[in-house]
């Protein structure tokens, strides 16, 4: 566990270069590289515009330590429903 | 950072023994086995007591997935913090 939220510490430090804040451009490559498994539409640059939209609680056009862990609350989030989906399944099939 | 994602997902759902709560003991266990590295005092089921306490947003005396992924936060931050500080000794140091 420690070394997954050393990665999730990690991967933003590097994709902001060390910055507190992500801008557009490296929010954008950080979604293609990491989530594009996870992630519908992340070829879309619209589409990553818009959920930066979505995180930017302060409106700055960046996106902070705080909000980047919101996106990761939320990914966590569906793999944990679709985890629980498929073990419903399985249960339900047996 | 999938992989990441997921090691926080399938630890709370092996921990919750697929259950939506984390019952203290259960809790207790997984702060001692997962965060003796990150945390003081994991030795101490009084201070652990403690910390759920503060999660518990709905105060239901259990950790929800939500109240899991705020500990997450905390400890993202910790670490990003101690990781900000090291780099700017060494910037202070050169």
């Amino acid at each position: 566990m420690e070394g997954a939220i050393k990665t999730l510490v990690t991967t933003f430090i590097s994709s902001s270069r060390g910055k507190d804040n992500l801008d557009s451009k490296s929010f954008q490559k950080l979604v293609q590289k990491q989530f594009s498994g996870m992630m519908e539409d992340t070829n879309s640059s619209k589409k990553i515009k818009e959920m930066q939209a979505g995180l930017d609680a302060n409106n700055d056009g960046k996106v902070s330590f705080q909000e980047y862990l919101t996106l990761i609350g939320y990914l966590a989030n569906c793999v944990s429903d679709s985890k629980t989906n498929s073990s419903q399944a399985a249960s339900d099939a047996s």
